[in-house]
């Protein structure tokens, strides 16, 4: 009902970042394409196939090196119901090679509605007798525009089965402040109060290392409210994207971590996915080009906060 | 690029309502389930099968009588992928049946991610050589909580295929004033802001009717905010959830209306889908029972709006 396992995770390979799994097709090597579009046709199936191909060769490769990743719902939705499958799938498998997954879906509703997101992507869903996980990820990002009322499904389903979740407080993209930075008429800003609310959902889910399985998103682009919200919200775990291919170095991303290095978990999505086009290896050496790019990434970051220990 | 075909289509059917499709297994009359356990197991299949066939039932029965259907994906997305692909069926079934499709998703991201949002809901995809719909829905309901860089790739795609979103501004349920309506330092409300971004957005998606491609969420439950926007923001046209189920009725939705009874879009979802267990009619009847319900609910609204015309 908190981060605990995450936290676990994270000490026991030393390493706090999670790899964005956002597979679009243009970065998947030709010879993963070919294979999978003979197999399935050159169609939704035959480019969600190679999605779930290329993730697998990634989960493999990276499983040892972090503790997390974290599909981003959206690449797998462009391929449709097929993409959606592939998703399910990475999840899955991420899951056997004991990795905590993190859906990276931002929903957000109300009342049953939001509910019915909680059983989707964390809970379970009853079909008569036999209960069913229709998703099973660890953790899901969530937008808490809605208010309360679109936060409580989850803590429900958070609590009974060991789950968290991520809202967005400070996102990490040029525009977040046109309404995040905006001052509220107590001095206050908009990202303030809602990181304020994670601090008070974060009650109903206490964690035994200090924080809450309510945890914050907030971006590597703005330092200077990464220090404010980690001295201000001492009980909130954050997602921190923005880091790489978004311009966050570990400079930027070392105010989000506690004295123990724990306290946040760093995304990198593209700079890990596309490392071989990068490095311009052999394209079959795309996950070990992955496992080199999560390494660097890990030893930047290890480098700059210290040994993670839990308290 | 505007709403200029769904306000078409509602002048059409002098109807102003859109029925939500929101199919929990409750709420699917006992034959279909029996039905679709026997051919599909009693799984995410089989449930996912019970949902299409239901809305199907009551797509035939609806589609002379509103202009719109608005699934919400969570309750697909709760049976997993097996949901998610009724979602896409339910979707491309009422399109041929003429319905105007505005998937009820509240998606958001950044960049090349919402992007992708846009290309899955609203978009086509392409996979080597050939373009196909993911969704292929005509609108898509948004958060704004991450500015202009979340909207922006919308925009193009709704420019390019005809397409509108609704962006969440004040939304129907009791705690939805716990950011919403708290007073920036500028003495405006931040659904007041939000809506403000409605307007400028919608400047790239002019109609001829006078309403852009980018609506807003209005909830049927704060009648004076509703006529508070419907007042400032002359080019958003607005899709009012919390009529019925959630306890709007025709007075407090009126003011959502401008003089030609244009300008919003009501929306009923349980009401509707559970006619038949209110009627305690055959549950064979559950199609006729939904008819009957999206009848009564036309005719309550426009008997207080009159007659609906195009300008």
């Amino acid at each position: 009902m908190s981060f605990d396992r995450l936290m676990e995770r994270i000490v026991e390979v030393q390493n706090p970042t999670v790899a964005g799994l956002d597979p679009k097709l243009d970065y998947i090597p030709e010879f993963i394409r070919r294979e999978s579009f003979a197999k399935y046709g050159k169609n939704l199936e035959g480019a969600a196939n190679a999605l779930l191909a290329f993730n697998k060769g990634l989960i493999d490769a990276l499983c040892g090196i972090v503790p997390a990743v974290k599909p981003q719902a959206a690449y797998y939705e462009m391929y449709g119901w097929q993409g959606v499958r592939a998703l399910t799938e990475t999840i899955s498998y991420a899951k056997e090679k004991g990795l905590f997954v993190i859906t990276d879906g931002k929903r957000n509703d109300i009342g049953a509605t939001m509910q019915a997101y909680s059983t989707a992507h964390l809970g379970v869903t009853q079909v008569e007798e036999t209960c069913f996980e229709a998703f099973g990820a660890d953790a899901l990002t969530v937008n808490g525009y809605l208010g309360t009322d679109g936060i409580e499904p989850l803590l429900q389903v958070c609590s009974e089965r060991d789950r968290g979740i991520f809202v967005l407080v400070k996102t990490s993209n040029p525009s977040s402040g046109e309404l995040q930075d905006r001052k509220l008429e107590t001095g206050e800003t908009v990202y303030r109060l809602m990181g304020e609310r994670c601090e008070s959902w974060g009650k109903e889910l206490p964690g035994k290392y200090g924080y809450s399985g309510v945890g914050a998103v907030v971006g590597a682009t703005y330092p200077q409210q990464l220090e404010e919200l980690r001295r201000e919200l001492p009980h909130t775990f954050f997602l921190v994207p923005g880091y790489g291919a978004q311009g966050g170095a570990a400079d930027s991303v070392a105010p989000a971590f506690d004295q123990n290095g724990l306290g946040a978990i760093v995304n990198s999505s593209r700079a890990i996915m596309c490392a071989w086009q990068k490095e311009s290896c052999q394209e079959e050496d795309y996950a070990e080009a992955a496992r080199r790019e999560a390494i660097r990434m890990r030893d930047e970051i290890v480098m700059k906060i210290g040994a993670l220990r839990l308290p």
